[in-house]
């Protein structure tokens, strides 16, 4: 035990002390081991194979003892094959030489010359829809333009950079309520920062804490008012790590810091937290290594495959499995983004669009402490940490069974440089021994018929670690035509000190706003918003939205004794307002997305309704300003026509922004919907009430919301997959070590 | 493909023969092949070894061809483990002798001398609750007791057999106002019994149908007033099931048939769809073997355990896996039965008490079709037909995974002798390749920590095949505490002959009650209701229930610019009436069950939560004769004070019940339910509008809640689980086929 703190608090106090040297002497808005001066510019494009770093932006911050948990045994292959790597597809995502070029030509633009500037986003400018739909293998690509979204002089620049000509294009630049999802060296210099200032060291030893052990978290403060105003801010609070890898288990409460994320200034520290002692170290240390004693309650097992998996990755990123086919890439802010997704018909065994695109847009996670700490903690995760720049490295056997494919993220740093994220997604095939469907003749008819087909999926997972939370992301691919998305909830509650140790030292009338976890541990009430874009194509672009609502109905007395019965009446959204639905538990509905113009042989249009889960609303009151930044959560549903711009529920510039560029302002333009090609939008929420069994980490819980074919298929698309049979299973030994 | 066909016609041909030929010479309330005239009285009670029939009511009724696919490599030794079967737990199930025993006690008692009489229940008469507690495994057995229902002379008796001294307690005897659960007899012979009336073979004819193809079921008919009081009757509706298997998919629509179920007398014939077209039978038979191509899509698939799997079944019934333990047995009623259910404190090591008892206490599945032939069906599939009297064998492979342990059922025919029902339920261990819990450092903090562990949960099945529609039952138990009851549906759609074959013909005003599916098909919608009785007993049988109620509170500007803010505001529940949940949306709570008398260390009580989800609420007019038997749908949640009478929730004698008997009227008396051995109610609801991919055959549809635990541990209790190592993972090849 004691080895491994020791090992983290070695880890700590080099850092501390050389950041602190660095501040002494230097007082730069970008730390010194910034990217663009560690690289070395190569014909591999400032990505050099040997460099360690390229492969890994954590390695690029820290000691390169880290790097053992990166490494891979197909690295060194990884290396090659990223930095040769070209586009195949117009909706792949930029490559190392692609990324490298937008650098060197943002470089040399007038807007960023003689000045600071980064770039908070560099990614594929898609190329219009319509091109897109017409490219077949083949074909020429599109040409190849890059957006950027890069701050100078105060000031946020959206270019368009074309690859090919060279050019760059500014579509929109200036001051704006909100900023860009910050830059990871935004995040960590802003929790090296305060380390710079006098009063902030004092206070830190004044709370009984090493500055050696200190930990801190660079934590988004939303828009409340003036304060907020006109300036990129940022608040920062702190943590002993102290004989714990878990220090989010000891805050320092009441201590926060104020920093300007430009400058780097500490604006305020503010300490209401002097009485609240730091909660103990004991029992917080969650990984395998730190604990006592070992329980092996299972013996050995594992999804097998000895043919190996029924999926194929093509040129890197073409998803091909059993009906299914997809487009897949990582992607700096929505974390995964599925693409052409489309399914076979298996009477004409055609290929059939389903959804032009499908990603989380945005997340909304507003803690329930109103109080000096706490009030501002309305996370908004993938536009103002990058959701996909979030997600970690995959940790095989664990995180994915066997016979995972890993995919990696290719992200750029701050100065354009771009790094590797290895192993970001998954795919895999799951099979957890349930049923696709069955049926036997009871002993009613007694008939021999026992009819039963194994069911067998396809996973596409990643995990975003947004500091102490994880959230894991998964698309499911099911043979009968359904896709199931899924966010499991797991990692580290965001806890608050106090000083009571029992609850029986809390007065009735206190409201603790959250659980005692431990002793001197609050669990903080939360809630969990996450926001899907789904741009279904059924059968083509122009769809139409249906609420197919089941309503109680009345029978007249002559035709039978029944008095009541429920009917379906199917009403389509002619504008969006027809479509912003608050779910109802009573008054009932389906939701389906239908092509009114193709129909199914007995004259069904050809559909995919939406089958909600997850349902929990947000009830913040709807003028407080977090709920006016995380609007489009004021429904669960919402149908948008398509427009390129409108893909982050939360507005592109959502750090401090006051929401006035959310999906619900669009949707209040209330435009045409019916029969055009529109834009589905379904939230998953959770209210999260803390309970010691998520203390000092927490068993996933996960939700989940369905796509599924209705009349989409003529009938049933899985009656011809056999069923499984012993002579084509595989045979197992037990492992080697065994 | 016509060799299927024939398959099935030769098949029907010869018993309908055969039938109509019984029905010339005799008129007997039982057919004449009833399990008493078949069965040879032996040594073992009446079941030999030789006779097939013993383990499988199925070949009772019909040709022996259907024996192939009940055999079984383990058959034989089954048998003779069966037939020595001893009880060991208080709570076994009745064996095979005592089952003869009961027989041989129940022909000799004066109730049923001189008389036709039918057991309609044998099941154990659990003992007291007090004294299953006390009971250690070496400590002898409570006394043996079996309750028992018959039906004699137009009445029911309530009967307790003890099975030491051999007498009888008479519970309740005399007029209901419902009925016993069918026998299998009752069902079948309802089947025939048209047969042998001439005009009902008439008017098949007339419907264009040989009587060769004929294919009947047995429907409950609810209670609607008069026409249903004092006798038992039923509904029955043919099918063809020429051309195909599935024969569902063919209905005669608009006939039926009123029968007594006593007398097996015809008391009405409806004939109300004379110009409305039998179904094709194109594109109905799902079998494999009926298909004309076959589509190979995946690579073998499978969960793989080389060193066998981790759970065990002591003394046949007692399941021990990981941190649990729990007893399991089949039951005729209810299907499955979990009952002690214990999980390990990771602490102390010791077992704790989490559930005494749960099981589907019963369904109510009303169709929305109020016309004559359909507004009837209002099915509750447990009182009426048994849910687990219809759970057929399970499919190896198909419908468990390798590794899987199955279980049989053992139930008595109508005149008390014991059959088998082999694998009728299966207990295995699931991998998905999904997350225990997980967290990775973020690159803000760049620390080298990536902590995975995979879930593995233990499933426990069955799947109740109620004629066309199948019921997947699961229980899955969590390492982290949770359990998770899951309802799969698939099978068959119970659809309605129309004149349309294509929407364009349907005036818009015209309510077809449901979705065209194809041609002259259309699936009716309905609804699904399974509720479960769960009997919480959280370290200890005395429980309260509390309303954690998650509600908006306002924050003073003084503190915070933060306007609104979520807080949990528990209410303990005095009277029944205080827990009756109707789930709100928008004004939401969590429901636990907790030992006010027990705290964790920092002073929460401990206890579980209901998770919802599968929420859909009945709809129907409170005062519709359906709903009111189907009462105990009002509400999601209910709780009662525990009472050994009060296990089926629509009533003991549901078949024709006027809801008088109901978990609704139980609850309305509001007894107090503070810090009392309480039962938990949840129901699972399904609004179901059929869609074309339900033709010809049901891709599964799935719903679960969760019993969690919340402060029942002092921590996450999988802590010191280790991830998987690839050292640890079995070596598999291809097999011996491939």
């Amino acid at each position: 035990m004691e080895g491994a703190y020791s090992f983290l608090r070695r880890l700590f106090f080099p850092i501390s002390i050389i950041i602190l040297l660095f501040f002494t002497v230097l007082n730069l808005p970008y730390p010194p081991s910034s990217p663009a001066d560690l690289s070395s510019s190569s014909d591999t494009g400032g990505c050099t194979t040997n460099s360690a770093w390229c492969f890994s932006s954590k390695n690029r911050f820290h000691s390169t003892k880290k790097q053992l948990v990166l490494d891979h045994p197909t690295e060194s292959s990884k290396r090659s094959r990223h930095i040769n790597a070209v586009p195949r597809h117009p909706l792949d995502p930029l490559t190392i030489s692609e990324f490298n070029k937008v650098k060197a030509i943002i470089q040399s633009h007038e807007l960023f010359q003689n000045t600071q500037y980064a770039l908070h986003t560099v990614a594929l400018e898609e190329p219009e829809k319509q091109s897109v739909l017409k490219w077949k293998k083949g074909d020429p690509l599109p040409s190849r333009k890059a957006s950027v979204v890069a701050r100078a002089k105060g000031d946020s620049h959206v270019l368009t950079v074309d690859l090919d000509s060279g050019s760059v294009a500014v579509v929109e630049t200036g001051h704006h309520s909100g900023y860009p999802t910050m830059t990871v060296e935004d995040m960590t210099s802003a929790t090296w920062a305060p380390l710079s200032n006098a009063d902030f060291n004092r206070t830190i030893i004044d709370r009984g804490v090493d500055l050696a052990d200190l930990a801190c978290l660079p934590i988004s403060l939303g828009w409340f008012g003036k304060t907020e105003e006109k300036r990129r801010l940022i608040k920062v609070q702190c943590y002993s790590s102290k004989d714990t890898a878990n220090f989010y288990m000891r805050p320092i409460e009441g201590l926060t810091v104020l920093l300007d994320l430009d400058t780097k200034e500490v604006v305020e520290i503010v300490d209401k937290g002097k009485n609240i002692p730091i909660p103990k170290a004991a029992n917080t240390d969650y990984r395998f290594a730190a604990q006592n004693s070992h329980q092996n309650l299972l013996n050995p097992i594992s999804i097998e495959q000895p043919k190996g998996p029924s999926f194929t990755v093509e040129d890197d990123h073409l998803v091909k499995w059993a009906n299914w086919e997809f487009h897949l890439k990582p992607d700096a802010r929505a974390g995964v983004i599925v693409s052409r997704v489309k399914v076979k018909d298996p009477l004409t065994g055609s290929m059939r669009n389903v959804m032009y695109k499908g990603f989380s847009s945005e997340l909304f996670v507003p803690y329930m402490d109103p109080t000096d700490a706490w009030y501002f903690k309305t996370y908004m995760d993938a536009g103002e940490y990058g959701f996909g720049l979030q997600a970690m490295p995959l940790d095989p056997l664990n995180d994915c069974p066997r016979n995972a494919y890993y995919m990696d993220g290719v992200f750029p740093a701050a100065d354009g440089t771009p790094y590797v994220r290895s192993n970001m997604v998954c795919v895999f095939e799951s099979y957890a021994g349930d049923i696709g469907w069955r049926h036997s003749e009871s002993p009613i008819t007694g008939l021999p018929i026992r009819e039963v087909r194994p069911k067998v999926t396809l996973m596409v997972r990643m995990a975003a670690s947004v500091a102490n939370y994880d959230y894991i992301v998964d698309w499911e691919f099911q043979t009968d035509g359904l896709i199931r998305v899924k966010v499991g909830l797991s990692g580290i509650l965001m806890v608050k000190g106090t000083s009571y140790v029992n609850l029986n030292q809390v007065n009735a009338q206190e409201n603790l706003f959250g659980t005692l976890l431990s002793e001197n541990v609050i669990g903080v009430i939360h809630d969990h918003y996450i926001t899907f874009y789904l741009d279904m194509d059924i059968d083509g672009s122009n769809n139409s939205f249906v609420n197919v609502n089941i309503q109680r109905a009345y029978n007249s007395p002559d035709v039978s004794p029944r008095r009541s019965y429920l009917k379906a009446v199917r009403n389509v959204a002619k504008t969006e307002k027809d479509a912003q639905i608050k779910l109802k538990l009573y008054d009932p509905s389906e939701f389906h997305v239908i092509n009114p113009s193709k129909r199914t042989r007995v004259g069904n249009p050809v559909g995919y309704k939406v089958v909600p889960a997850g349902t929990a609303a947000s009830l913040l009151d709807l003028d407080d300003p977090p709920q006016r930044r995380g609007a489009f959560t004021n429904n669960q549903i919402w149908v948008t026509p398509y427009n390129r711009t409108e893909q982050w529920a939360g507005g592109l510039f959502v750090y401090q922004s006051k929401g006035e560029d959310t999906l619900a302002t669009w949707s209040d333009r209330n435009r045409p919907i019916e029969n055009k090609d529109i834009v589905l939008w379904y939230t998953l929420g959770f209210h999260h009430v803390p309970c010691q069994e998520d203390f000092p980490i927490m068993p996933t819980v996960s939700s989940s919301f369905d796509l599924k074919p209705v009349n989409f298929f003529e009938s049933n698309p899985i009656l011809n997959i056999p069923p499984n049979a012993e002579k084509d299973l595989p045979i197992c030994n037990a492992a080697a070590s065994a």
